[in-house]
C-alpha cells in the first residue's frame, strides 16, 4: 500500500481499514479531499454542559456533528461509520487522566455515550496548500506548535480552561491570504484568531510550544494564531469526567464531508 | 448646512453643490453610503498606456471607470455628472510639476482628454467603522499615512515607478478582520498588501511617511498596509505628462456607485 494509493482511498476505505486492523497510524495525508475530525466521547451526563461549551467556542470547538446517546454512528458527518473501532487510535482517560491507549473501543463503549465530531485544521491546510501558501510544520514532517494562551474560553457548566492556539510562520502577504483563505472554513477552526505579537496572547517564548513541536519562524515571518481543536480535549481533561475517550494524536476520524463542502462563499 | 444634512446628500446633491461653487473643502464624510474616486486627466496619447497601467496593477490603481476620449461625464459610475465641474478642487500639473489649484477645469478642456475614475480607500474604511474597526487617522482628524515602497508596480509604456501604501495601526484581531472586511472590496484597493514588518517594505521609519500625516502605533498594534490611490498618481506625475489634472487631496469625486454595490461575496 503506497501513500500515494492511500491518498486515493475514500473516507470508507480508510475507516474500513481501521475497523479490520489494517490501519494503525497516523491519518494525515490518507482520503484527500475528507474532512477529518477530533474526537471527545463522554457520559450523556456531561454532554449537554460539553455541547454547550462548544456553541459558546464555535473557534475553537467547531462541531461537525454531534451524535444521539448511545450510537456510534455520527449519520450527518459520516453515515455507516462505527466510532468505536473507525479510528486507528484512541486514548481513554479516567478522572482526567490518561490511562490508556487502544485501537478499538468495542468493549468500553456505554450506552449513554454521546460524541462529538470536532472541525480538524487538516481540512484549511489543505486549502492553504492549494492555494501555494507553504504550512511550515507540514514542511518539516512535525507536528504544528501549539500553545495555552492567557485567553479564557467561555465556560459552560463544569467546562472551562483557556483557549489553545496552533502556530504557523508566515510572510505578511501570506498571512493576508491565510486570513482569506481560512475564514471560508469557519468549521474547522476559521480565520486566525492573532496574528504577530504574541506577547499579547501570554505567549512568553514562540520556541517552546506547550504541545507539538517547535518550528522555527524567520525575521521576515509573522506568527499566525488559529484556534485550536486541543482547546475542548484540554477543557474536557480538565473537568476530570469519570470516564472520556478522543481520538490519539494525529489518529483522526475521517468524515464522509469533502473539504470542499465546508467552504462558505 | 451641517455635516450630519450633508451626509445626507446624495451623490448627485454633492456633485451639484460643486458644480454651483458652494463646496470647495474636501468630500470626507458627504453623501455617505456613495463611493467617492480618485480622479486622473490624461490626453488621449498618454491614456492608453495608463490604462494599460493600472490594468497590470489593479490594487494600487483599480478602476471604477474610463470616459470615452473627449467626455466628461463617467457615464457608469456617475451618469449626469460634469467631470469638468463637480469636484471642489482640482490640480493642474504641467509637466510633472503642480502648477495651480482650481475649483472648475471648464477652460481647460481638451477634445483629447481621458478621464480615469480610480477607487478610494474611503469605500473600506466606511466598512471597517461599521464593523467597529477603529480607523486611527479618522479617530485623530488628519490625513492618512502614506509610504512608497520598495516595490516597483508594474510597468507599461511610459509609466512606472514604485507601489505606495497607506498604513492603519490595529490590533492583531482588528488586523484579521480588516483582511476579511477589505477583501470584499477589490475595487476599492481590496485586501492589505502587508501586515507588519514595514521594513519588508523598505519603510525606515513608520513615523516619516512619506505623504499624509504620521500617526502613532501601538506597541499592542501592527501596522497594516494596502495599496494606495496616491500610487497611480504618483507615476502618472513622474512620466511628466505636458498636462495632467487630478483631484486635490481629500477633494474627491463622489460617485454614484454605492459602497455596498462594490461589494463582493
Amino acid at each position: 500500500m503506497t501513500a500515494e494509493s492511500r491518498a486515493n482511498w475514500s473516507a470508507q476505505d480508510t475507516r474500513l481499514a481501521c475497523r479490520r486492523g489494517e490501519l494503525a497510524g497516523q491519518t494525515s495525508g490518507l482520503a484527500a479531499g475528507y474532512a477529518q475530525a477530533n474526537l471527545v466521547v463522554l457520559p450523556r451526563d456531561l454532554a449537554a454542559d460539553f455541547l454547550l461549551f462548544c456553541q459558546r467556542n464555535p473557534k475553537p470547538c467547531p462541531l461537525l456533528d454531534v451524535t444521539e446517546p448511545g450510537s456510534f454512528t455520527p449519520t450527518r458527518a459520516a453515515p455507516g461509520a462505527d466510532l468505536r473501532t473507525d479510528l486507528p487510535g484512541y486514548r481513554v482517560w479516567r478522572d482526567g487522566k490518561l490511562v490508556e491507549e487502544r485501537t478499538d473501543i468495542r468493549s468500553l463503549w456505554q450506552a449513554d455515550f454521546v460524541s462529538f465530531i470536532i472541525g480538524c485544521s487538516f481540512t484549511f491546510e489543505a486549502a492553504l496548500l492549494r492555494a501555494g501558501v507553504p504550512v511550515r510544520h507540514i514542511e518539516l514532517g512535525v507536528n504544528v506548535p501549539m500553545f495555552r494562551t492567557n485567553r479564557p474560553c467561555e465556560p459552560a457548566g463544569i467546562f472551562h480552561g483557556p483557549l489553545v492556539v496552533s502556530m504557523r510562520p508566515l510572510k505578511p502577504a501570506d498571512a493576508v491570504r491565510a486570513v482569506q483563505i481560512t475564514s471560508r472554513y469557519p468549521s474547522v477552526h476559521g480565520a486566525p484568531v492573532h496574528i504577530g505579537l504574541p506577547e499579547q496572547l501570554g505567549i512568553a517564548d514562540i520556541g517552546r510550544p506547550d504541545f507539538g513541536d517547535a518550528v522555527p519562524v524567520a525575521p521576515d515571518e509573522l506568527p499566525v494564531f488559529w484556534a485550536c481543536g486541543v482547546t475542548p480535549q484540554a477543557v474536557a481533561m480538565a473537568a476530570r469526567p469519570p470516564l472520556m475517550i478522543t481520538h490519539s494524536p494525529g489518529c483522526m476520524f475521517v468524515t464522509n464531508l469533502r473539504d470542499e463542502h465546508l467552504a462558505v462563499g
